[in-house]
């Protein structure tokens, strides 16, 4: 499969891939991502409700987007074909661009656009299985609706999950609400009822999350946006994240608590095969 | 001036200095940085303190340094000998070095590191007739005592200010209290006594706001490190904002309240006095 990354106007390999010590998203953090899974069946997934998210966390820190959302899709389906990828993500990332270093936004930088696509590792049987997860507290910024590259948080909280030996890190604010994972939104079944955090500033606003609120619609599976505390987190029937890449996986233990039977529980496994439906 | 960037072990110049687009500091903000003020009779101001900042952000954000402290100025050195520089700053980051994007730690990349050196602009009479401020929600993460370059809110804060003709945004907590600048520490003066923000997680643990506690143990001036409110702020007698490049630069105005007489107050004075016949 050809390597393509596509950097301001131009299609190259991950080697060329480069962009200007000065670029905003290296000094700053000043940019925002979307990761698109693409199926073989679908074609790249829910392509305009990431295209929405991206301009609405452009809207969010301010970047004014040169392109429109369509010109973006050009780009991601030009990087697919030379790619002659059918089934992974594409990546995509706008930073304000590059200029001298000064926290005031350049008057003059144009926005950097960077655009690729690879194949990724399958979850093998974890998605059957179920995961272990830990809590960790959720100190990030107030604006976690926004999906930008300030990940410092997440990347520590995924690596703390990994190093005990989990997979995935649940944030808790402070006041003991669960908000979501470091890299995917977390859901629980309690008494039948499908609770999921509401989609305020303290969440990423997933798509698959929609997506699967969408199929508990369908199917008259009863759901709720509402907060819950730790307690209700581990005292839970089900939980189960996701995500883009990380679909329909669920948690099976917590820390050290074991949820529900410590397999994945029923409402997961019908929400999992009628995501499995859609995707193919 | 010849235009020098250090980056990765080469030397070379800004049009020329770039970085991989896997970087994670472009990916996930996944770095840290410096900037030392340069001065004609000091050289690097305060170079050891700023090695020091270094060390503990990159163990804050668990980056294994391959550098000593040494090396690192040692580039430093060589940069500021090259640009042919003697009055403005050098700009350092380390970041986790560049790896194919996923949020654990790579085992096999080395740390990215960046040097430049570059002449900066005066703050011409604004450090004798005093800035407006205005302030600002600090939505930061918990752990601002790490000079990383997760910088959103600071950037965002920064322009702000100046979209509301202020020099620089104060942030203050949700609880009503006053942590510091977007790129800078603030102190008050109150009864005779210089209040600043202990120096904790909330606030970046600032060479300059070191420099000026020791000068006023020096010249017999009061001061505790101590939370308060923006009331207290706002109703101080003197107001000034310290840094690196922001020196002592007093505040004469917050909002649309103005301190004291509306012109820098006798400590700040003082206090700019004394910290000037240190960089001379």
């Amino acid at each position: 499969m050809p390597e393509v990354v596509y950097v301001n106007g131009e299609y190259t390999d991950f080697a060329h891939a480069k962009v200007s010590i000065d670029d905003r998203g290296f000094v700053f953090g000043d940019g925002v991502y979307e990761v698109i899974r693409v199926y073989p069946k679908t074609g790249p997934f829910e392509m305009k409700a990431h295209m929405e998210r991206l301009v609405n966390s452009c809207a969010g820190i301010e970047i004014e987007m040169p392109w429109t959302p369509a010109e973006v899709e050009e780009v991601c389906y030009n990087v697919l074909k030379r790619s002659e990828l059918r089934d992974g993500i594409i990546y995509i990332e706008i930073t304000r661009g590059a200029a001298p270093r000064a926290h005031l936004y350049p008057t003059n930088a144009r926005p950097t656009l960077v655009v690729y696509a690879k194949p990724i590792k399958g979850h093998g049987d974890l998605s059957e299985k179920g995961v272990p997860c830990i809590t960790i507290p959720d100190d990030r910024w107030a604006h976690c609706n926004w999906k930008t590259v300030n990940l410092l948080p997440n990347i520590m909280g995924k690596q703390k999950a990994h190093n005990a030996g989990a997979w995935e890190g649940i944030f808790v604010r402070e006041n003991g609400i669960v908000t979501e994972g470091t890299s995917s939104n977390l859901m629980i079944v309690t008494g039948g009822v499908v609770l999921t955090h509401p989609a305020d500033n303290r969440i990423l606003p997933g798509i698959t999350r929609k997506v699967v609120l969408n199929l508990c619609q369908e199917k008259g599976i009863k759901y709720k946006e509402e907060r819950f505390t730790e307690e209700v987190l581990l005292t839970a029937d089900e939980v189960f994240l996701c995500g883009t890449t990380t679909e329909i996986m669920p948690v099976v233990k917590i820390n050290d608590k074991v949820i529900g039977n410590g397999r994945p529980g029923p409402l997961t496994k019908q929400i999992q095969a009628a995501y499995a439906a859609l995707i193919g």
